[in-house]
């Protein structure tokens, strides 16, 4: 707490009036206990299941940091999270969010390496959309000087996926290609990025239309994302490519297979194909995740291909990879201090405003990153509402999600 | 032809009597043109449809080298060619083998970089059992001074393939763990030499118990491959394994893959379990090679797997990449020359026993590489038979193979 003041400056031109929003959060909850704001899922579903609340504090356990949270990344699995569309989900109600940043406010026993006032960022296994997180050591990292709070937010997620895929699973090098889907989101400017730190590699990168001009410079071919992206790369490459990034998942699989020149290698790390509408829709749920098309081991050996799936929050939170992902995020920072990746941010949102962040994220009308900022106060139509007030009930009547909140627009960076 | 007396007396501990094979296999055909023996497979099945022959010589076209061959390789895959075995086999008569070794006897038009005289192996999209044998400059490489021309005939297949998997498809670095079946084999020992190159490597092997005290030295645990390995590789490593190679296929797929540690890859490279008895039986074909369990990309993403498939000879006569092999064989030949590695020869055998070889390693026998030895005459017992009476006649009432031959034991290296 005693240091937060003192960073403030640097995050000012982020931050529309946060001292209401702020004040509220650490009111003092009857019997003693502090409070929170934090974004709370009601049960999977549609937009309607957020609700800005307020909820116990959590203090640090041995081994953990406290972070005063300044901001947070959302993703499109976070959508996914949203309509129950994964795997083993937990059970509602609960705070979404795999990654945040700001500054430790305190440290638990046996807590070693953090003290009050670091700046960090920290993946979290849930839980990260709120005023304070309480994570392990394991997962935190601290923030260079120079990084600002939205960008650390944008950062940990998309640049170690991005970096994971390439160089540890993938194993990019000089002269190789890349094709990214959604290269105009955050795991794909990452990606870019990324790929332009290696000697003429060449980036296949797809997005929708109306973003090619805000990232042309950041691929070297781009095609719409409604075309036959197959027809257009092999004009250009008839062999095809060395790595295909896929977060599409479905029959896209079978395409991108097929494009993949001798030794190269496919990587399933999302289903987004599964997000046809607001809920989750079972047909396309079946159609494109569990029922992909699987591959038979003995077609990768006469063509000798490679395919494999990423998920970095199953190896950091179900495979205890915390330490290799440590060396990357190390390898990462040197690379951001050296000015050689920067994160790309697209708007900044507060935690009220979260139904249309994500609406936002739905509609592909993101480039680069969304970020909730914590001490962002609403725009204006939503000034008036109030934290406490559950916003469930009003909106339960409109299922497609209430899309002429959409004009209230985030601060767009 | 020149320069053959002058690398044979470097041959010499390889050799029994040369010069009455070599004598028989320089005849002049009727009408001018010359004749070679070679190893003749008459149609698919068993041992008998092998014999040695005498062939029209081929002459090197633009851009081959005609090569005076010394010693071959044998692989798993020729017995599974054998026996018809393989996908979209060429039609017989044909003449096996993938890989030899020799001197340069002549250059067709336009053929560059190589010299009559030149020590070179070469691999060759079938026809490589033979005295002479032509192939585009391509699949051509020098012969380092030091080299014997048996260990140029284990190198080149054996080496360029568990570079490529390790290096080029897994990415191997140090502190990783590697499990190898059939480490005993050709592939298998120079997958061994090639992690003991990297540092810290730990290589699982499995092999026949009767192997275990020749190759205990090559690997950091040995499995007798009739033990459930699985368990005992959980047993030292909990985690499991980095990298997998399995040359087996079939139901070891499903084991290996649960073997894999988080971002390990499985590298299937062969199917040898297809192979039970010594014709073609379809049930294991089917049950081991087409009807391997095929892979949901979705679980290679919660699981963070990886998953591969490695041809050596699609690559170089499917795919085109000669080129990218050329760069392996060069770091390969730096490696041998600075003795970190070398080629295990298991046994040498006249083309007239390519049976008893073949029997050899279809029983698993052997430790290392099995070379023809072009020069070699066959042992006593075979002193008799011509070269151009067909087998094929007195071995059909044998379809199960002459056993009895096994006595005629080959030069051991």
């Amino acid at each position: 707490m005693a240091k937060e003041g003192a960073d403030m400056t640097e995050e000012t031109e982020c931050m529309i009036d946060t001292n209401s929003a702020k004040d509220a959060g650490n009111v003092q909850a009857p019997g003693g206990g502090k409070e929170m704001r934090a974004v709370m899922l009601a049960g999977f579903g549609g937009l309607n299941k957020l609700r800005v609340t307020k909820k116990a504090m959590p203090e640090p356990q041995d081994g953990e940091v406290k972070i005063r949270v300044k901001a947070c990344g959302l993703n499109f699995l976070d959508l996914m999270v949203r309509q129950g569309n994964i795997d083993n989900p937990p059970k509602p109600p609960l705070v979404p969010g795999f990654e945040c940043c700001g500054i430790v406010e305190s440290v638990g026993e046996k807590t070693k390496g953090f003290e009050i006032g670091d700046r960090v960022m920290a993946f979290v296994n849930y839980n990260a959309w709120a005023e304070v997180v309480c994570t392990p050591v394991d997962f935190v990292y601290k923030m260079p000087d120079e990084m600002t709070f939205p960008e650390a937010a944008a950062f940990s997620l998309n640049f170690v996926a991005a970096y994971m895929m390439l160089f540890e699973v993938a194993n990019l090098r000089e002269g190789m290609s890349v094709l990214v889907h959604s290269a105009g989101g955050g795991v794909g400017q990452a990606v870019a990025q990324l790929c332009a730190t290696v000697p003429k590699v060449t980036v296949f990168g797809i997005a929708s239309c109306f973003k090619h001009s805000a990232i042309k410079d950041s691929v070297t071919h781009l095609f719409d994302r409604n075309i036959d992206f197959m027809q257009e790369v092999k004009k250009i490459s008839p062999d095809g490519v060395d790595i295909v990034l896929d977060c599409l998942s479905g029959e896209n699989t079978g395409k991108c297979l097929s494009l993949l020149k001798p030794l190269g290698t496919y990587i399933l790390y999302g289903a987004s194909n599964t997000v046809t509408g607001e809920t989750k829709s079972f047909f396309s749920f079946a159609k494109s995740w569990w029922q992909v098309e699987k591959v038979n081991p003995i077609k990768l050996y006469e063509e000798n291909k490679v395919i494999a799936g990423f998920s970095l929050l199953n190896l950091l939170f179900k495979q205890g990879r915390c330490s290799l992902v440590k060396k990357v995020m190390d390898k990462l920072l040197c690379l951001y201090t050296q000015k050689k990746i920067r994160p790309v941010v697209d708007s900044l949102w507060a935690l009220e405003e979260v139904k249309e962040a994500m609406q936002r994220i739905h509609d592909r009308g993101n480039i680069g990153k969304l970020i909730l900022d914590v001490e962002k106060s609403p725009t204006p139509l939503m000034a008036s509402d109030s934290t406490e007030t559950s916003e469930a009930g009003e909106e339960e009547e409109e299922p497609e999600g209430d899309n002429d909140s959409k004009e209230r627009m985030p601060f767009i960076h």
